[in-house]
């Protein structure tokens, strides 16, 4: 027992001898910068390897091969600014860091995922973990993903399971040291001091993976433009998610104490009142169980429950169940899974180790089987985020938690969300039915996943920057209605909801129907709206849940396009319009489908100012009026009507909203035409809820105008039913 | 080109094949669970090793040696309520997880460092970084610590410079599945979710140290008590810095923006308004460019500056600078440290390379040379700390920076602040000479470092907090009052400040004294008070300044028992009254020393309640009220005098306060008397500045007073000056 200089210089250091078992490690001696070895993995697309990568990725767990052909067919990417082997790595002995050149002093770097608080990313420090609430600018989110677009028309995607650090373009490296060596001034204010940064467009998109000390795979992007990139990305991811038809609808999730009569007379209102829905959504309630899940029917809440699914199913109605993966002792899951999960419970119950694909099928299995073959077509995965700073939230699961598999934690934390969808998913591939459900988390590489985000942050400003970003990222966004403030807020949100990936209105909290009351205190104490003014406010849901009924066709075409082509069917205006430095700093206006702009009233307002982008004009889609791309229109109008525009020279299809949308359901549609040359528009014609249409069980169906000819529609594939009807062409006269 | 499957069951795994540069590693295969290795390396004191602990942590670049011999004079530890080897450790390819048992029902923990927003500390998770910023209760701070005490009676500390994560008796294991197998009551609301906690008091410890796949040295301390454990770990550290005496005395910083002429005007103004104060602290103008620092002092702001700190020493201030480790271009160190620093700047300076011995000289030497010699007796280390998690601050080196030393990025940023004070300290020492400095950012072992911590975080609440935090810690605290909303609440964050080990008016903000206006804005406005106004707040300030100098010779004894015995000087009061359950939760009051308790009033409050200790009575030192212990006393006053409580049979040395303390300044000391069989007190007399009294240099003066006797002085030691004259004896009759 002594106490002895460990190091010659021993000024600083110190320790123990107390007790030699091994000796300290000289970490030095584990730094390694192992060379890049490139490959084209498909076109426009570059694997840069660096050592050994870890098992478990978003890559090695992916749902889909990439589409190589499809990546084929896009036009040429044009030139990296930078060369591939410039892409450095470094290893030490726990973890490694990527550092990407981003010497572009004029160029925005978007994505990193559903970041409900940041748009442009330079200069900020992102901490990318699967986060229930927000942490700063960090990224921290529901959807946090290592993969970025620059505006110079590239992406860049660091294939890893780990949380990663990343710098973008925030640090400025020593030999950059400044030629400002004169004694300059001094800065007192905490102001002055901070705005001290590194030159902008300086440096490198630094990655670094604590946790990581083996290889990592980085995959870039080609363009063109980060459209390009983006469509790229996605391909490579496997190709855009396409939903049933159905999905595209609206989803009414029921107050959580709902039983099986209350559950009923919602639906029967929802009909009466003539508010288009297609989906209800069943809270953790319809289980014996939960907090943490039985996955077993609740008799006592839900007697006869297959009557029920089959009754709702007469009123056109899917059903979604909410669960979460925390396998509650009761459930006929726990023993099956009892050794193939986590060393840790969460709520009590078992942490599925879905790396292990037995446990994965067994999971999968069990709701085929009892859930999916009884009238289920969709699953809300709740719970499977994270909140790895907040003590107050037991749903987590410590990073070092250890699973048979040998997956580490803390990749698990980042995956769990993406694994629960691909063990549901595959039990509906099975049997050749869609399904669009909701997810609390997902990582890189979703495209593919049928599975919209949902998020705790609830600001109005935060859902439409989610709604912009989740657009770089391959994430599908559903801004849900949960609450507001005013009529007018509600009606808003909804607004917003109409023209997202899904359509959700998450009523968990209201015992009556929403247009009853919509104040969350009232409805719960059964105060609610006189008669005339429960109608009106229905009136106005109904005209707001139509508009996106009328342009369900629309939108299906959109995703069609995503899975072929990559595009995304919502996404940000500075994907469209890379020409225009203008569009930006924009998060809060979005493209819908190829020519619709819409710019929602935020919170409770009824006007605001809507920024049109140069290299086109503008129609205001209601009113026909016509804009010159690049002014500025002062906006004004109802609330739950969203400002929306149509570009110059577009055809949109306008369907008679159905209530719902059943196998047979046919669409009567309206063709509005916008501009004297408008291009043609393919419309996506299947059976809208069988993987059939990629076996060739699909139509395209064209449609032409000219103003000497008017509309011709051509369709074509090998699908047998006409389910859209072209009734009539409406062209807009511009005023 | 292709892609496959890369495991059997490849339901869930696919990979790229592309680039098969070295296989993926198969993380079970570098799981290993070492053996601990227990050795008892001081009187109950055990180290319990697993694998190889890593280069650099808290124990390798330690200031001091454990004082073994004060260990052996504790009193008898007592027994552990669990085995050491019943510790366990796991480690992976690039962490380490330490389990320790805490199968306490009743315990409470507490520690962890200086953590603004927790007290007790069970059901917590924990992130120990070194943080500027609140993160909720995750006890990230400018102090955290890795080291903890229960109720039962021992300590832990896990020796890392890692950042842990610490599950503190939180996670439920598998195999603690819970019996309730029943069907459960449905729970909805957020509140009955989240309050399923697992069962109190079950579980372990856990130190996640992702970072560290090596190993790590635990250290376990005895008791008896929590108090015992505390004391060892000050011991294992080194034991407590003793200030110089002049260090206990105000520190009074000065206007961002003062110049010379101005420093010298407050200076003199303190004087005239009889204030009393020791020390004056520069900030960053003093030099020629910050930040980052140039170290050298601006010739323009600070003519012929040597003469100006001469002509303070006269008045009787020790100067202190204010600095940050960033070095500019423009520095007379940053050619010798170029080479010698990590690969990123900070403000456009370098990050000195600490961990290398020879950068840890050119910067301490530099400073001894330049700035020692000449008149400065103490350094302010700013900015030493760190945002993990917020882009706004860019005096952050990232984690994964690399230092020639080897260090990792997030090691230096753990250990900095350490590292900047010990640099600077060795400096103080070659010359014999006592420094009481001011830092941001302390580590663990920290208690024979002569710094003081202050704060970001400015709540009064957490302020207290951190007072009582801090002593379970081996940390000094500086609640540094720097803003108030109204004068009461100033005067209440003065008389805080009076009763802490560092007392410290940050003024940087205030062009004029803080007498003349202390409103923020009004003073930068000129907009002082009318003269009498001026004088009241003189007055009261002076008073509570007061207070600190009477008690100057109290605080300083008990600052020897902090190195002799570890007893912090200023503590929590579980630590003294470990069999009253009552003062588990009570953070809002606190020992100093071994007989006064203090109550402050909070904010800009005038009243409060004080729950007095039982197992003695207690008297209100002012106003001589007996009570007896157990009660709770609604307690109201003066803003700024805090409620201060004395324990039976205490004698309290009260001295004239002086105007500052000089080397040769004698104190006229009347002795208050509580109680009829009051214990001694021992007062320590040197020369309050060199580290002669480690070789002696030093007097016991012991106080003894009886009823039948009155009072008597023995004085001993080889100290040849009588500073302490005691001039009566005050008994205090019980009211």
């Amino acid at each position: 027992m002594s106490h002895v200089l460990v190091l010659a210089g021993g000024a600083v250091m110190m320790g123990l001898a107390a007790c030699a078992a091994e000796v300290r490690p000289d970490p030095l001696a584990s730094v390694r910068t192992p060379a890049p070895v490139v490959t084209e993995i498909g076109s426009g697309v570059w694997c840069v390897r660096f050592g050994a990568p870890e098992k478990f990725t978003p890559d090695t767990m992916r749902e889909a091969p990439p589409r190589l052909d499809d990546l084929r067919r896009l036009p040429e990417s044009g030139a990296l600014p930078f060369a591939l082997d410039q892409i450095r790595c470094r290893l030490t002995t726990s973890g490694c860091t990527v550092y990407v050149p981003c010497d572009e002093p004029e160029s925005e770097i978007y994505g990193f995922g559903l970041d409900p608080t940041a748009y442009r990313q330079k200069g900020l420090r992102k901490y990318l973990t699967v986060c229930a609430g927000v942490i700063g600018r960090t990224g921290a989110s529901h959807g946090p993903v290592p993969f970025y677009v620059s505006t110079r028309g590239y992406g860049v995607y660091v294939d890893t399971a780990r949380v990663p650090w990343v710098h973008v373009a925030r640090l400025t490296a020593k030999d950059a040291v400044s030629a400002d060596r004169g004694a300059g001034t001094l800065k007192t204010s905490e102001k002055e001091l901070y705005a001290a940064r590194p030159a902008a467009g300086k440096g490198e998109v630094i990655f670094d993976l604590p946790g990581n000390p083996s290889g990592v795979d980085v995959f870039v992007f080609g363009g063109p433009g980060m459209k390009g990139a983006v469509q790229r990305y996605n391909l490579f991811a496997g190709g855009g998610a396409v939903p049933p038809l159905w999905g595209l609808g609206l989803k009414y999730r029921m107050h959580a104490e709902a039983n099986r009569d209350r559950v009923l007379e919602v639906a029967k209102a929802l009909r009466s009142n003539a508010i288009p829905c297609d989906v209800l959504g069943l809270e953790p309630g319809w289980q014996t169980h939960a907090y943490s899940c039985s996955l077993k029917w609740s008799d006592e809440r839900f007697p006869r429950h297959r009557e029920m699914t089959d009754e709702l199913r007469e009123l056109g109605f899917r059903i979604n169940l909410w669960e979460h993966a925390y396998i509650h002792p009761t459930s006929p899951l726990f023993e099956p899974l009892k050794l193939r999960s986590g060393d840790f419970l969460v709520w009590g119950g078992l942490v599925v180790d879905f790396a292990d694909p037995v446990a994965f099928k067994i999971y999968g299995d069990y709701h085929g089987r009892e859930l999916i073959d009884c009238g289920i077509d969709g699953f809300k995965a709740d719970e499977c985020d994270n909140q790895p700073l907040d003590d107050g939230t037991p749903f987590n699961y410590p990073y070092f938690t250890a699973f048979p598999s040998g997956i580490a934690g803390e990749q698990m934390t980042q995956l769990y969300g993406t694994l629960q969808q691909r063990s549901l998913l595959a039990q509906f591939k099975t049997r050749n039915r869609r399904t669009w459900g909701d997810a609390r988390a997902t990582s890189a590489l979703a495209s593919p996943l049928p599975f919209n985000l949902y998020s705790d942050a609830y600001g109005f400003g935060e859902y439409l920057r989610q709604t912009v970003n989740a657009s770089f990222a391959g994430l599908l966004w559903s801004p849900e209605v949960r609450d507001a403030r005013s009529f007018d807020e509600l009606m808003n949100r909804i607004a917003l909801a109409s023209f997202a990936p899904q359509m959700c209105f998450n009523l968990w909290y209201l015992p009556h129907p929403l247009w009853e009351q919509f104040d969350r205190e009232k409805n719960k104490a059964g105060q609610l709206l006189p008669p005339p003014e429960r109608e009106r406010a229905a009136a106005r849901i109904r005209a707001a849940v139509g508009r996106r009924y009328e342009l369900l066709p629309y939108l299906y075409a959109a995703f069609h396009r995503y899975r072929n082509e990559g595009v995304p069917p919502v996404r940000a205006l500075v994907l469209d319009f890379p020409d225009d430095p203008a569009v930006r700093g924009i998060d809060t206006a979005f493209m819908f489908g190829d020519a619709l702009l819409v710019a929602p009233f935020l919170d409770g307002e009824r006007a605001r100012r809507v920024y049109l982008p140069k290299g086109t004009d503008w129609f205001d889609f209601e009113r026909g009026r016509r804009y010159a791309g690049g002014s500025t229109v002062e906006f004004s109008g109802e609330a739950g009507v969203a400002p929306l525009f149509v570009r110059n020279n577009a055809l949109v299809p306008v369907a008679t909203p159905v209530p719902f949308v059943g196998r047979d359901t046919a669409f009567d549609i309206a063709v509005r035409v916008f501009g004297d040359r408008p291009a043609p528009f393919v419309l996506v014609e299947d059976d809208g809820e069988t993987d059939d249409y990629t076996r060739g069980a699909l139509n395209r169906v064209t449609l032409r105008w000219s103003a000497a000819e008017g509309g011709r529609v051509e369709r074509a594939g090998g699908f047998k039913v006409e389910r859209y009807r072209i009734n009539c062409w409406e062209p807009v006269a511009a005023k």
